[in-house]
């Protein structure tokens, strides 16, 4: 199955929230890419341990560095997720087979990387006193937000059970 | 400040899940309702222990039960979130100061809720083979799809640094 979208997590360092969002992946189809170095261990057999029983059905992709992560998906369209911009997701763009960029959970994204893609940073508007989101509910806020704008665009159907329409023709 | 949206939890299990909700309820000036029992100790000094250092800053109200919860907030908009429904959050019609109703982490809302509320069932899509999200992830996301709309209809702002205005006119 081509991936409805692309979720990249830059160096994350909290186990419990990869796996959750590896979980999103899973329902709503969706590729996972792990950018090295992780904090914690993702083997078979610790996602196991873990009692992450859809992670077999994840498609996930790991990556030694961002510039690694970046030149492997050269044809992406990226969007990249962070609380410095002042465009909100729905303000984006969000199209089938997309790339969603996340930063660690400590320190958000390289400040770099913020600059050379200052044209497709997006963010979860907060109210002004407040810091961060969870990572993982951050990710299945904005994959839900692609698929709202897939769906109103005709790209990705719900059938009559209110249930994604697996997108095999993406 | 009055809320601008009410999350409710029916006998939250797992203390993580109720902890990053109380985090998303903050950063976007919600309510939280817990409905008891809960499967933990929320008291200020648990929360503290946890980590939990937003928790001070939350609305947070508890209820003896979910009848308790419903009678003393007959004058609410409900939404009831649930894997069962067809129709998806951005078919509802989310304004500020409704309330968002949510089950617990194992097995959802009593059949009689949904039953009861039968017009006024979302869900978030899925594959169709799969069986659900993360309660904290879900909650986000549905918030967030709230919020989308209220800024949509112009009830609610983003200020030019991409911060929600706070809502004191609601």
């Amino acid at each position: 199955m081509t991936p409805l979208l692309h979720v990249a997590l830059h160096e994350p360092e909290i186990p419990n929230n990869t796996g959750n969002i590896g979980r999103t992946c899973v329902a709503l189809g969706c590729a996972l890419h792990l950018i090295h170095p992780l904090g914690f261990d993702v083997s078979e057999k610790a996602c196991r341990r873990a009692g992450l029983d859809y992670w077999s059905r994840l498609d996930v992709r790991e990556h030694r560095s961002l510039e690694d992560y970046l030149a492997s998906n050269t044809s992406a369209r990226l969007w990249v997720l962070t609380t410095r911009a002042t465009r909100p997701v729905w303000d984006g763009d969000i199209r089938a087979g997309d790339h969603l960029l996340f930063g660690k959970e400590t320190r958000g994204l390289p400040p770099e990387i913020l600059d050379r893609f200052s044209d497709r940073l997006l963010t979860l508007p907060m109210l002004a006193a407040e810091r961060s989101l969870n990572l993982a509910t951050a990710v299945c806020t904005v994959a839900y937000e692609g698929v709202r704008q897939m769906v109103g665009r005709g790209e990705v159907r719900i059938d009559p059970r209110g249930r994604l329409q697996t997108p095999a023709a993406i």
